[in-house]
């Protein structure tokens, strides 16, 4: 049993205010047959947009390059202005597993989009996140550091192309990263601190679970536990649900309700039936849908 | 956003040890595009095959109606020896709903089905489960009493076609039923007895939970409760699973692990996950992959 094989790309364009521009960038996409536009966002604060592309690599690859051409083309970043920080007309390209794919191979890609953009455009390309040829490259705003104007006049060495900013479209960011479940859980209380003082305990960064990032807030009430799971192979719904319920019952408060915010692959939700019922053996190959769709 | 529409359906036939004429019968499903025949069983002592086929509505109806059209050709029921109960030469037609497709619309094929068979055919249809036309013939042995023998003698009236049994051929059970998970739960105790003492509380004929059969028996040193859910919707892998896990822990035990046996539609993960996070919002065309299969 074959599944298809599936990734997603969320380029990030410098483009928020014109209609037009945005719609091009696109169509480019949306003439690859076999690649589905799934979002598309933009806000003119920001004069940022980004689309969320899905399908098999090498057409998701193929929508990307039509797409980064036509931004290139469009964009200028020398009068560009907005809120949120950039470096390129084309300012982040992640790819991202879905399904019979590993992160390895979309480091692959990320790098083969490099060489090309490099060659072909002659722009400067850094690779980031699962991408990154150094530590200090990992992070996004590492190496988004100084912005378009910044880098204009202190260039560092890109991973490929000239160590010279490009005039009208800058340097581009590629790389490959997990996919990323956004899931919020409201616990039964309205005191706000109970969501904090949880978040603190079960976030990565104070040596909590694995790839959970998570911030309380109080919303329509509720205390609630905002989180990112950067990783769900590490730390799944099911088992960041537990532990959230484990540390509510310690302060003497339950869970309320959770929310799954936007989209998740298949694995998320076979992982999480493993854990949540100690199905062991459990595999996404035993759900129907996908016998079908070989 | 539209879910592909599928249905299951698995046809039983009086045929279990002539392999030619049980690939006959395979191969004419195999020859509808888009209906895939993702399981095939026979078994010379029953005499007897079943074939599991997977597709949208339409295709399937037209692979199985294919496939009835051969066996009636091929199996003559007058020499027909087995160990399994069968009133026909094609036993038994469910029509069991997948993804995107209501119980009813199941049976609104069940019907046009028993209509075909009884007018092209000449065969009697008895409708059985969600098509039964009346109480005594929702169950399937109720159906089958007297089997193929006796209903040449003693025929009862059936929904379609001529109340006399078709003389090689004799008569056909067609129906739909919910999708049926197989599931198991095994206890961290080799004492079947708290298996069996479990199995009486959570089924439904004893007041449970509705949807559940469950038994209880020894497996490999632990106690397992063997079930069958035959309504996910009522009753999901989670929700028995954390009955179970409440009865266990009265009783001293845990639970050891679970496991889903053979195929699951996406929608009972869907549902279990709901209840399992509270998520109660969650929807299957929050799955990546559905949108991409559209």
């Amino acid at each position: 049993m074959k599944i298809q094989k599936l990734i997603e790309c969320v380029p990030n364009f410098s483009e928020g205010r014109r209609k037009s521009v945005i719609n091009k960038i696109t169509n480019a996409a949306k003439k690859i047959k076999g690649v589905k536009v799934l979002d598309s966002e933009w806000n003119a604060d920001h004069n940022r947009s980004l689309m969320t592309l899905v399908g098999e690599p090498e057409k998701v690859y193929k929508a990307v390059w039509e797409m980064i051409k036509v931004a290139v083309k469009q964009i200028d970043m020398r009068t560009h202005k907005g809120e949120h920080p950039r470096i390129g007309a084309v300012d982040v390209v992640p790819f991202v597993p879905v399904s019979g794919v590993t992160i390895n191979e979309c480091v692959k890609l990320a790098e083969r989009l490099g060489k090309q953009v490099a060659k072909e455009l002659k722009i400067p390309v850094f690779l980031y996140e699962a991408a990154a040829t150094s530590p200090d490259r990992i992070n996004l705003a590492e190496v988004r550091k100084g912005e378009f104007e910044g880098m204009v006049k202190e260039m560092r060495k890109p991973d490929f192309g000239p160590a010279k900013m490009h005039p009208t479209a800058g340097a581009m960011v590629i790389g490959a990263r997990k996919y990323l479940v956004a899931y919020n859980v409201n616990l039964d209380t309205g005191d706000v601190q109970v969501a904090k003082d949880i978040s603190n305990v079960i976030r990565e960064k104070n040596g909590g679970l694995p790839g959970i990032k998570a911030l309380g807030f109080a919303v329509d009430g509720k205390a609630q536990i905002s989180m990112n799971l950067v990783d769900f192979e590490k730390t799944n719904m099911d088992e960041v649900y537990r532990a959230i319920e484990a540390e509510a019952v310690k302060r003497g408060v339950g869970i309320y309700n959770s929310e799954i915010y936007g989209m998740v692959p298949l694995e998320s939700l076979v992982r999480m039936t493993k854990t949540s019922l100690k199905a062991v053996n459990f595999k996404s190959e035993q759900v129907l849908e996908t016998r079908i769709y070989e």
